[in-house]
């Protein structure tokens, strides 16, 4: 539990204040939160213009708008002005995050166990028990949680934070700046088989994981080492949790993922795309820049254009999706029923 | 490998002893098991009036049967009676488990890493390597897995049990008698970016994660802190493994999801409800009490009302498969064309 | 980076070497890769004769081919003639990982928890901070990753290799020459429970997991342990990342399953199988060996015929996908208006 003053967070964030008559210290702050739930501690605000009608009958402390909104919120009482509310409101989430729980200053825990080839940057912090093997590298500033693995050769850029539990494999690069989340695995080998006399050869995974700066990886998701080159995610991409990468795989930059979305090996994903939770993209094909996949679509061929995609089954109540489900079944046959009708009316 | 007497365990969980013509002490039971594979010691159950057949041919030593079929089992062998089989057959799983893998006795294993401001209570187990944050609280007899990492602030509830490498995020409250399964993270980063120029710009989550009493979470489950305000199990959820929750999610009491489901960020799931393996419900709506989702199902809308939902393609041999998917593509034009013809035939 | 002889590599894995003038050894090769973007000191190979054309233009020092493109391979260049190119290819992988990143010397980390009970075979290696538990049995020349967990009475088989962080739970067992990846969980509890005036009562598993020889499983996947018997993976199963297998399921021998599918429990998978990635199998239904699903495909009923299946709703531009989506809700009315119209034209 914290308490700030407004005027704390403009210095910091810019914005212009408005509708407040006297200073901008005057008025604490002791949360952030959505319009509806607001107190008179809460900074909030408001992006999305259908909700302008909660503007009138929030309790909040301080409502963050648009210019367009500007005499609307001056007139309720004190808001800050700035072109992107969201974005703004990001930033607040980050001031925030740093002042309600500051990061330790940075230690290697002494029950870590650092292999004495690795090199270790200034203002690294290591949790307690984690292994950071031979010859990684783990640059100035990064933080590596409790129980995380670092393999051999592994490289942690600047000032990624790695949350406890994280395991990078052998030889894998992670970026600067990146947050990786417990669980996630980077470099567990890819799906790789040959078929003989009917049982599965492997085929030793000879690539790696090379990530980015800025990346983002979700709980337990895995992003698995190549088989012959490495499976790259530029700067800026976000997995949620739960995301699988298979070998070979390319996502590029600022691309986003929301969780259980699955990637097959091989496929190339461009950059500033999103994939919807639970999305499956086979392999060997390719997305282009800017596509947009609704949540729980298969893309099964190569998109070459721009747009958004879906291919969801549309649930209903259990009765009426038997009936139609079982109908589709036959849908092909309907159709040639359609054309002889067709024909019979129209010779 | 046990052997009890079937006296004990009906002095223990009740139900009537029928059919057996000596002391209930003469019969020994090594194993519980279904009917058909049942051997002349093992107890068995007959829940559903479907298996009513089973009964002449079982080998079975006993079987637990509803008050309907007493005079059948009786003529058949021993059987309890009693109302509710399955429920006595849970009972019974859990009385079996007591014996044929006692808890050890509570002990902080020296290994464990805690912090010297933690609060363990009395009776608690913690297991090797297991790391406990500043501020944590572990209650009375709960036991924390090897390998756990309990963050700062955490807190687990009296008697609840975390298998080995669970992590607990700081600020996160686990209820009492809960089980977490290995591998499960609670309280990693949820899923929030606002975009900006071309990437995303973090939204740090402020929130964490509040989980009620006799919650069970499955291996490598994904429960995320909420952006705000917390992410919320009720009481007496149970979620299998893989499942994804995201950040502000409401779970109501009593609901199970089957494995690799997920939940999109601010669904509110009601009380009651039932979640198919592998369903994804999608963000920002929410599901009434007694709602049951199909296994595989997308739920795009809210549900305002009980009953089971259903949204899965219907599976067939590919070549069918193929002719009626490449038809579905069509079916709004179809749909065009009978309408037409309807137009002609009926002016 | 490493530097082999071609000839060596002949010498170990045998084919024919065709169209080099001069010996085998005066041919260095540095890595194995792709046809089209092979440098000098490139093996590469052609197993798919669609790829044909890409033998005339790639810069590789040898090309595996098929005996059919000898003469076509051997004009270019050093080629290898095998009978099997891809096979010969997924040796040669195994071949190079053994130089390139050769095993340590298998030591017993003196961090590693062990218990004195446990039985450890010879030339067993045992990573940083894993955890042996009571009576389990590591058997000769097993590989045990930092960070693992083996719970009591749980067995390794000989030659086994698990990667950092595995869990593998009590009374489990697995077989020879297995391979599992980072984060997988061996023994969970099955997702089982009785349903009871509201809530659920679990029901305890008191089965195990019980995995063949020569299997592997991707990391973060789950298999549960059964309820009463075990739940079983046969020789030779290959499963990816995230994959989920309920209790009681019986997998059989050299099934393969990609990323993020799930199988729910006491499903009969038969041998020789594929499930594509994000599949979902239901519970209490069987697949005959040969039996191959589709990604992202839902299997509801049980499939007693070998051969391939499908179900995925086809993706389409978001607005085409919206207009069928639709229409399908009123696929079943549809049907009755085109049989309405059939009789009127033909009665």
């Amino acid at each position: 539990m914290i308490e700030v003053e407004l005027g704390e967070l403009i210095a910091a964030l810019g914005g212009e204040l408005v509708g407040a008559p006297g200073s901008a210290s005057a008025i604490k702050l002791a949360r952030l939160g959505p319009l509806d739930s607001a107190d008179a501690q809460t900074l909030s605000f408001l992006s999305n213009p259908r909700y302008q009608s909660q503007l009138a009958s929030t309790q909040a402390a301080c409502v963050i708008v648009a210019p367009a909104m500007r005499d609307a919120a001056a007139a309720r009482g004190a808001a800050i002005v700035t072109p992107d509310p969201y974005l703004y409101f990001a930033r607040c989430t980050q001031w925030w995050a740093q002042r309600a729980r500051p990061l330790s200053a940075p230690r290697i825990h002494p029950s870590a166990l650092i292999d004495a080839s690795a090199q270790i940057g200034e203002g690294v912090d290591i949790g307690p028990l984690a292994v950071i093997e031979a010859h990684a590298r783990i640059a100035a500033g990064a933080r590596i949680g409790a129980h995380c693995v670092i393999g051999e050769r592994a490289q942690v850029g600047e000032g990624s934070r790695l949350s406890p539990r994280v395991t990078i494999g052998f030889d894998c690069v992670i970026g600067q700046r990146c947050i990786i989340h417990s669980g996630a695995v980077i470099g567990a080998d890819g799906f790789g088989f040959a078929p003989t006399e009917g049982r599965w050869e492997k085929i030793e995974q000879l690539g790696a994981v090379r990530i980015g700066n800025d990346v983002e990886i979700g709980a337990n998701s895995c992003i698995d080492r190549g088989a012959l080159d490495d499976t790259v995610l530029e700067d800026g991409v976000k997995l949620d949790n739960l995301v699988q990468i298979g070998h070979n795989v390319k996502v590029g930059a600022h691309t986003a993922m929301a969780g259980c979305a699955g990637v097959a090996g091989s496929a190339t994903i461009g950059a500033h795309c999103t994939v919807g939770g639970g999305a499956i993209i086979l392999g060997h094909l390719s997305l282009a820049d800017h596509v947009h996949v609704s949540a729980a679509t298969v893309v099964t061929r190569t998109i070459a254009k721009p747009g958004h995609y879906s291919g969801v089954f549309p649930f209903d109540d259990n009765a009426s999706w038997e009936k139609n489900a079982a109908t589709l079944r036959q849908l092909h046959a309907l159709r040639e029923r359609l054309r002889a009708l067709e024909k019979k009316i129209t010779p």
